[in-house]
């Protein structure tokens, strides 16, 4: 018998992630490589490829679809690249399913990396079931996204989710060029820019963490800082859409110990204005999150419900 | 020929408002009386079931239904008031569209209040045809709520569209028990409230607003401030939800022409991270767009599009 599988793809800004699913989304096999961003659309897509490639010839089985995360902004239906950040060469405008699609001969799909997250993470994840929930990625920046009804919410121009760059929390300038978004305390690229600014060291955003482990206090403010502020976006979010549910993700969710604390204590003392408690969990998928979230979309648009799946796979 | 009618019905914390609308929502007639607050919750469905009776009397009309709007939570599906201000007495709890339909023999169908403005405003109001809309009511509290994909959009528990009560509008202490919510700076009470502040002089927001209008630079300062956080509300529903239709009603838009100019100041200076410009329009259905969005609520609950309803009343 053939084993039939979904493959997921993130392409991130440094490393592109490629797992092999089965139906139900466990995941059998999984590859990676660096991503070559400087040297275009293609370039990106054939190391995804390469990887994709690597894993069906190992156990040969019969691939349904592939899903791909991006980071970016991203026309979904179309499955092309609108916007891309700096560092990624060629990309913008790239038309990613297009490719897949004809280098692999099945049907591909596209999402936006923070969306295809959460959609992993409200599938098969630490949010696995829920109706309604607010996604989080707190990595070198604070993306966003929004599933409401069993469903990601785009939002009429498809930009719905961007927690990260709304104003309310202080007054510092974003990389986006507006103030006081959540992103300028809540990112790994704000915890080390607070850092040096109250102790004049430069740090990661993880050296930051081990610092706060080892007790030093301008590190554990800036994280508490950090975690105030994402509740006070859990709070907005609550009191806006009645999204009581959120999943934190991003690198700086692996310091969750140092931001659950201040999360908690937040939500504590400003609980949300309807009376329902809000619930905070970091992800559950780890770094095949995005990879699992855009094969979970390849089988939501092939229409292969998991007990369907489940019959072919077995049949 | 009879003529088939809606009736509309905005129980008010002071003053009950009834309409009487054709199928395409157009206004027949109006009656209103004071809400008898205090007497319970029969007394207050009874005063506007004599104001629907007493439209009713004039040209005899076949009634189709009737919809409520009240202040307060209520489980618009049960029909009942949830939770209510302490100026009511005997509202919470109490089953208003049962009270209706036993004295009227017609369906009846109970929304909150704001949820009732906004889908006035989105049916037959300034914001007629948006799929998706922002409204807000600067009154003596804020009120917010949602209109996505064309419908109003409650929630998970009911309690969506609470703009008025999330965090990032400063430090002052709201009348719910949080701290800087938008309500702190954008109502009727607020801007009472912190002009006194800063002049020491006990003043309605309606005579603020005169002041400003005759260039008392303290009333000007304390608009300018609603306005600004007007706008960074608007921004804040941009870039979580994509939604940039908004339209604002409630006593304060009475004093649209010294909101406007902070609101448009603010937007231009801090657009949506997205770059879709933001809209933000005035009520237009005044001290009727409860009522009418009441209405709506019933016509579009009883299955009676625009035009199958156009038919009957012509046929």
């Amino acid at each position: 018998m053939t084993r039939t599988v979904l493959a997921g793809v993130d392409i991130g800004g440094t490393t592109t992630q490629v797992v092999l699913c089965d139906p139900d989304l466990g995941v059998l096999d999984r590859a990676d490589a660096p991503t070559p961003a400087a040297d275009g659309g293609s370039a990106m897509v054939g190391a995804a490829l390469d990887c994709v490639r690597l894993l069906l010839g190992r156990t040969s089985p019969r691939l349904l679809g592939v899903g791909v995360g991006a980071a970016g902004v991203v026309d979904a239906r179309a499955g092309r690249v609108l916007v891309a950040s700096d560092s990624f060469r060629g990309w913008a405008g790239f038309a990613v399913t297009a490719a897949v699609e004809e280098a692999l001969g099945v049907p591909a799909f596209l999402d936006n990396d923070v969306n295809a997250f959460l959609r992993g993470e409200a599938t098969a994840g630490s949010v696995a079931g829920e109706a309604h929930v607010l996604g989080m990625m707190l990595g070198t920046g604070v993306g966003g996204a929004l599933w409401l009804d069993g469903t990601l919410y785009d939002g009429p121009h498809g930009a719905a989710g961007e927690i990260g760059h709304v104003p309310g929390f202080g007054d510092l300038a974003c990389t986006c060029g507006g103030r006081g978004h959540l992103e300028t305390l809540a990112s790994g690229r704000a915890i080390a820019a607070r850092y040096a600014e109250r102790t004049g060291h430069a740090r990661t955003a993880r050296e930051v963490a081990e610092a706060a482990g080892a007790g030093d206090v301008d590190a554990l403010a800036v994280y508490e800082a950090a975690g105030t502020a994402v509740a006070r976006a859990l709070l907005v979010t609550a009191g806006l859409l009645d999204v009581t549910t959120v999943v934190v993700g991003g690198g700086l969710s692996r310091s969750w110990a140092l931001l659950e604390q201040p999360i908690r204590a937040t939500l504590t003392g400003e609980p949300p204005v309807s009376g329902h408690p809000v619930h905070v969990r970091p992800a559950g998928l780890g770094a095949d999150a995005v990879a699992i979230g855009a094969a979970a979309r390849a089988r939501a648009e092939l229409g292969l419900l998991p007990g369907q799946v489940a019959g072919i796979r077995q049949g």
